[in-house]
């Protein structure tokens, strides 16, 4: 599974501060310990109180490539923060994202070809977050077709089918989970799915426990990818555990450790 | 999800000794701390050295009988040693177990029919476990068919895919795990499943994490019953996770303590 490390996000109070004050070293660091802990791939977020998002994912994209070789996921509601981004970036980068709408689509699509990225694609539109499974993978369908409307491959697509918070819409963890399932029928090869894990614990009490549960059973669904924290070790050894039980590394009595040296 | 305590095993060094030695309050005390821990029905095995089974399933039954009221589970290979255990149980019981054999079929669904029971049915023959989900699946049909055959209703029987363990038969893992759900499409109301989860993380060395990692895979593909320590603390959170994921219990912030106070 792909991991994509979320922690360098200006929602966090720490890196907020650090990008308003150019502070590299608490970048690099976060770039680096979770690079180390498994991430394949680094989620960019100039964060919600970015006063100047273009300037900040600049210097932020500058920032975490001196230090790190990993690929980026370039994260923002703004197309023109995310291309400063795509401009600059020395990988083949991660586009977060697209809904499921037309205008934003055709905006995130003509990036993503323009620059060769991949895209994640939320399965909401104008209307909201869909509370069932079918609506969810009506939208997934949607943006796949699409996608390969605008010359992508539908491999370049992460299907997002939106994790909701536990505590608040309880239902939905189903229908997420299914969906998941029933997102990798709508092309064969399956489409690349993916969750942003840790809404999942969102305001919940023993956040690590929900979110490593949800976790292990999106593997079992065949989750691709996931947006979330690697830093958190006992998560991490959840999800090792889940790829070696689908026999996705051989086993050896220090599983853990073999992984993790890889 | 129905949890059947699996430590009443004469296997366990401790249980062997204090069935040999006829010493209830080893065996009361993990009848009770089973309960409390979240077991609703509680395993009632021998063990292979057990030297006079129907002495000792009779010695047995009567000591856990006088400590708790849970439902028993008489697991023995030998159908008389079965049935001393039936003629004594105070709640309706459950025989572990079946093969998809006929003539141990024969056997085991006449004693579910005359003491009322449920059967688990592993889904093996003579020629051993099934490398597949789908043999998996075609042995399951049969078990249903003749259960019924034998005036059984399909939902009394608990469908076991048999788990084997993750460091000799790694490919088994998503064979069971995908066998758990199709299963679930043989009858509708769909039949119940379960595992005797241990069985995963025999010989390997984090047996606790492989457990629990399995289990939450289990749960998300539908598992209706499991045959687990209740006693491991992070497993039976795991599982609470899991359930409160699916919408099995309300989230309130003390989920976990609440759940053990039911």
């Amino acid at each position: 599974m792909i991991i994509i490390g979320e922690l360098i996000n200006g929602m966090y109070k720490d890196v907020g501060k650090a990008i308003t004050k150019r502070e590299k070293d608490v970048i690099q660091h976060l770039a680096q310990d979770q690079v180390k802990a498994g991430a394949k791939i680094l989620d960019v977020n100039t964060g919600p109180y970015s006063k100047n998002p273009k300037d900040d994912m600049k210097w932020l994209v500058e920032t975490i490539q001196d230090a790190s070789d990993a690929s980026l996921c370039l994260d923002s509601t703004k197309p023109d923060a995310i291309e400063e981004g795509l401009k600059l970036v020395k990988k083949r980068a991660v586009i977060n994202s697209t809904s499921a709408d037309d205008d934003r689509m055709d905006v995130i699509f003509n990036l993503a070809k323009k620059y060769n990225t991949q895209v994640i694609g939320l399965t909401m539109d104008k209307s909201g977050v869909p509370n069932s499974r079918d609506k969810r993978v009506e939208l997934a369908a949607k943006i796949i077709a699409k996608a390969m409307d605008h010359g992508l491959n539908a491999n370049d697509i992460f299907l997002d089918p939106i994790v909701l918070p536990v505590n608040v819409a309880q239902t939905q963890g189903l229908e997420v989970l299914e969906a998941i399932r029933e997102f990798r029928l709508i092309s064969d090869p399956p489409p690349n799915t993916i969750i942003g894990l840790s809404n999942v614990s969102q305001g919940t009490k023993f956040r690590s426990l929900v979110n490593r549960t949800f976790l292990v059973m999106a593997v079992a669904d065949g989750l691709s990818a996931a947006i979330l924290d690697p830093l958190d070790k006992e998560l991490m050894d959840a999800l090792i555990s889940a790829e070696l039980i689908l026999n996705r590394h051989i086993y050896c009595d220090s599983f853990l450790d073999a992984y993790r040296k890889r």
